[in-house]
């Protein structure tokens, strides 16, 4: 049977599961809604639940190690994690939980949500065949990852490509990780919808997600436009401080805001050109994710394949 | 006899020229004045007639590359460089003019100051036995370099690190690199005398450098003081994101302002508290450059010896 990853993929809402081989394909998905305001063992035992899933599936012989994407931040290091938005998990041993439930004595590789995406869409999406590659997650937070020289870059505690905490607006409001001006508290979906209703925006019924402010901007409506002008303005900056940074050739964008289309990328575009101004960073190539949701998944296979250097992988 | 590597450090004002050895010894140095406002040939002479004098000496037998430091922009792959401050230089093929005049037949590595300064840092001096480091230089300009997992990066151009050139003021001031807020427009030594200037700062006699504003802030003068808390607090949104990006161990700053000590790192450590939240972000540590101005010399010469994987030098 062809050598299989078994992937975890925590977040806020959900934990999912998948068994992964070489050609990125998952077999045996389960998931189980995160218990995200419960205590720290009831949270591990929505992961322990689909990893027993997974190991009741024929195919669970040919595993060759779990691999774990989180939430983060994570300590990869110590194998542990401190996810926003699961209280309960602050500096939680998720690696050595796990190793301890199952029963196979599997290798157990952690990487951050962002990294792992990345490794997704490096692995089998928009990111393919380009050496030095941003991706991000635009939703309700923005997050990211980093390839650098041809493979996943992950960061010595598995948190590199952390666009969504980097400052482009050194005074500006203050965000929930303690700086200021973070792209995240400008160019999230939060923050677009936030924006649009204080500067006079009316939603139709009563969805005001950024979605919904997508779809007036779609339209034409100048409150709506100037939201997704704001946020591509930030995101703008904070790719164009990457790629200055580290060298990029590519920049993949996921997430829901992403969905909107050329509602984010035509000004997104248009920002760039400010910012992205150095002769080694103006050929950068702007492109859509390819992978949606699964990226957790694929991506966290991804990444404990390259880190255990599984052969015939990536 | 030793292996030696033949270094070169062009800058706006001056071409430097040595041997440097495996212990990061530096024989037969020479220099010329940069002609910065000459022609491309004129410049290339300067360079040429550096190599001509450390080719004369008894050692050169024993040298086994040309590494090449250069102000940048550079285009490491196509061996060309368009230093800001030599306009007859854009695009110039240095790699290509330096290999037809040696008689030699030995490989030319070029890199950019800034990377180079950080090999010589991360080699000799205060970033020595770190993993994880940028290295930058502030100066007139703002300059930097990465280390990354244990080796200098200097990107896929030889540019990576270029701190002084991301945006931390999305709305800020136009940069003559196009772009808007730039840590260099804020925290360089010469928007730091700016500043004070404009603010109403009185320097005693004629000298209104940065040095002058460092003197006047070290004896409490508050407009001084405020020049420089804004300077470091651009500095400390540049680092905290370049760390939030690629995670650092260290931030090695030298230079010019940097020669100011405290008045320049005590409000740095202050607003790097406010802008460096993440938890893997917040163990960084900050140090004085150690090497001053040889720092380009045995970069370059650092640099080469990596890239072409010389044995028992770094």
């Amino acid at each position: 049977m062809d050598e299989m990853v078994a992937a975890v993929d925590i977040g806020g809402t959900k934990i999912a599961g998948a068994l992964v081989d070489r050609g990125g394909r998952m077999l045996a998905q389960c998931q189980r809604p995160t218990p995200a305001k419960e205590d720290a063992a009831r949270v591990l035992a929505a992961v322990t639940e689909v990893l027993d899933e997974l190991a009741a599936a024929p195919q669970w012989s040919a595993v060759r190690c779990v691999g774990i994407g989180s939430a983060g931040p994570v300590d990869a290091p110590k194998g542990a994690v401190s996810p926003v938005n699961i209280p309960a998990w602050r500096g939680f041993p998720l690696v050595d939980a796990v190793r301890e439930h199952l029963a196979d004595d599997l290798p157990v590789v952690l990487t951050g949500d962002g990294p792992a995406m990345t490794a997704a869409e490096h692995w089998q999406g928009a990111a393919r065949g380009f050496r030095n590659a941003l991706c991000m997650v635009v939703s309700t937070g923005v997050g990211g990852g980093l390839v650098l020289d041809g493979a996943l870059y992950p960061g010595p505690s598995g948190n590199a490509g952390h666009i969504g905490h980097i400052s482009v607006d050194l005074d500006g409001d203050p965000c929930p990780c303690g700086s200021r001006g973070c792209v995240e508290i400008i160019a999230s979906g939060t923050s677009i919808a936030r924006r649009a209703l204080r500067d006079g925006w009316q939603p139709r019924g009563d969805d005001a997600s950024a979605g919904a402010v997508a779809a007036s901007a779609a339209e034409g409506d100048p409150i709506a436009l100037a939201a997704f002008a704001r946020a591509a303005q930030a995101l703008a900056a904070g790719i164009a401080a990457t790629a200055t940074l580290v060298e990029l050739d590519v920049v993949v964008i996921g997430g829901g805001v992403a969905k909107s289309g050329e509602t984010l990328f035509a000004p997104l575009r248009e920002a760039l050109h400010d910012y992205a101004t150095l002769p080694f960073v103006r050929h950068l190539e702007l492109r859509p994710a390819e992978l949606g949701t699964d990226a957790g998944l694929v991506g966290a296979a991804a990444a404990a394949a390259q880190e255990l250097g599984l052969d015939g992988w990536l």
